[in-house]
């Protein structure tokens, strides 16, 4: 294998592949990259086993610009670090990658030359990466919007995998998306092609890096079978493996009746949120939420250093006074996810998780369960 | 005591002053910062023992439009860390601190009232922040380049506090600043009044703490006593404690003569370390540089990896052909210390002391002791 490649998109395909590669992968092979040269481009694969990515360098740009030249085909594993941190570093705008024999392979331009020791490409995994399961398209904005809006709310403690999915059904047209923790849930609704349906739990952090790489992409293909989850955009596959189990039932998380209803411009209640909180390190960042129809206010108490109180104005409140305690930053999390200008607070009573979501969408809607402080 | 204050203006003071307080200091006391306000102004001090800054925000700006109204003067001590955040999250244009009796003070704007326990202001140490000794004046660009071109050479370990400082010596009009640690030395000359005349130890990083602060102002004033450094400039006076002992003999570490002169582009070299630094993981950062008349090189190898070259042109070489070995960061930083377009390294040896300089200023001389690798 040799060739001659533009230094900028051999480096963009390096930093999309290594995105699954590990620094602590079980197998050793995979702290590689595979180059593969074929008649249809370069193939950079990184995979830690759960989540493989597979990435395309053309021959030639979309104006017809040549990327690559000077080729024999061929392939061959690189150390993943070694490799992008060189070409990151390297001042030429081509380089050339020959492999030598199969256990030496040089990277070099102008001026560097680093000779490394390689590995013979038939050692690298066999990784599925076709898609043979129920396949269908978003967008990318709403992609993104499903990932942003809910992917923060999954758990990030292993101790009950299927926590960190998120809970993806389709079903009767509408695409519904779920992620919950010990004392929260995010859930999206998207409408879809009726005729989709299907579940998938699927890692919440693959997501999120999906969403990254996809950025700029106009839309997402996604295919989704018994046991990985494929995305595809541009030049690019991502797999990634399913979460086994079942997912709790969520159904009767969201409450049917409220009885107190806040409605406030997000931004005011995310600083008062904020400021309160500069007392609240000694009780986790627990703030709390007191409304009546006169009066809304965001207070904390700090037994060594004082009280604090923020006034919310203005508001429009319905319901008799309460007074809420919650974890600042899961609150304000949730608030931002909404993303609109106003919010709204749903309650049910002062123990009951309460909704948060936005007046005048229903497509996405927080619950937050209060902390008990007495 | 009460005031009203332009909160950007007490911000600035808070971070000024709360630069000094230490989350771990061993008095309690010294967790907070001492407000005094004064017929003259609101002074704020914070402390850790070892430095000491005290800042002023006076009652009107230069241009005479008004910074504190309302007042009443007195003192009080406020926890640092809480006054500072709850300061940089309020929403208001000003704010208005009020010390409701000697227990309780209060931080109000329209929106926010915190409520902290307060400490009496005489329990807060006095320190002598009078400027009673050697004294003399730098411009903020000699004192910057001082600095920088020296500090970050002194030692960070500990066990030879000595090394932690920089060894200023003013004698026939010469100011002198040097820093050493194990392996390398960095020395600044800057013409002074013939008169001064001193010898002292100051903390490297109460130096660069002074750097930053005073950035802006166009001098720097400095008095040195026996025990203490004060720097003065604009509102904010800084003393540090010197650090007592003898500084080891610099005077035969720059090599007198040497037999081996490179002289290259700053940058050019720099590229070409940082490249054979990536495979330098497994040596600590340890490349090697080869010259010879016909090329200049600087190379590296990993058993694992594999090995590097880099070519460095255009130079100019003067001597036989030599191979010397370093920390690369050791010598990126002293070059970029130097912070000429060119540079010169002057050779005795490969297993000398070498020297990096401006090939046309010696005011400033950088020194790094070679590895041993074989």
């Amino acid at each position: 294998m040799r060739f001659t490649i533009k230094r900028e998109e051999l480096l963009k395909g390096l930093t999309t592949a290594s995105k699954a590669v590990s620094s602590k992968s079980a197998s050793p092979v995979l702290s590689n990259v595979k180059l593969d040269l074929t008649e249809s481009g370069l193939f950079i694969t990184g995979s830690n086993n759960e989540t493989t990515i597979k990435t395309k360098v053309p021959y030639q740009d979309e104006s017809g610009e040549e990327i690559i030249r000077n080729y024999e085909l061929g392939a061959t594993l690189l150390p993943s670090k070694i490799v992008g941190e060189a070409i990151r570093k390297m001042g030429g705008e081509e380089v050339t990658i020959e492999v030598v024999d199969s256990t030496v392979a040089t990277i070099s331009d102008a001026k560097s030359n680093y000779n490394l020791n390689c590995i013979r490409p038939e050692e690298y995994p066999e990784f599925d990466l076709e898609p043979n399961g129920v396949n269908f398209e978003l967008t990318y904005a709403q992609f993104a919007s499903m990932v942003d809006q809910t992917a923060f709310a999954a758990s990030t403690k292993e101790q009950r995998q299927i926590l960190t999915a998120l809970n993806l059904e389709a079903a009767d047209g509408i695409l519904t998306a779920i992620a919950i923790d010990s004392a929260r849930m995010a859930k999206k609704t998207i409408v879809v092609n009726s005729d989709l349906q299907f579940v998938a739990n699927i890692p919440a952090k693959s997501l999120v890096d999906v969403k990254q790489l996809a950025e700029g992409s106009q839309n997402v293909a996604i295919s989704i079978s018994d046991k990985k989850a494929l995305f595809s955009f541009r030049n690019t596959v991502v797999s990634t493996r399913l979460i086994a189990g079942e997912y709790p039932n969520t159904k009767n998380i969201i409450p049917k009746v409220t009885n107190f209803a806040l409605e406030v411009s997000a931004s005011d209640i995310i600083n008062a949120i904020n400021r309160a909180n500069v007392l609240a390190d000694e009780r986790e960042n627990v703030v709390d939420l007191t409304m009546s129809e006169d009066r809304v206010e965001v207070t904390s108490k700090s037994s060594q250093t004082g009280t604090s109180q923020e006034k919310v104005e203005p508001f429009r409140y319905e319901g008799q006074s309460l007074k809420i305690s919650f974890n600042s930053s899961f609150v304000i999390q949730a608030i931002n996810a909404v993303g609109s200008e106003d919010v709204s607070f749903l309650f049910v009573g002062e123990m009951k998780p309460f909704v948060i979501k936005n007046p005048s969408d229903d497509s996405i809607i927080q619950v937050v369960t209060p902390v008990r402080t007495f």
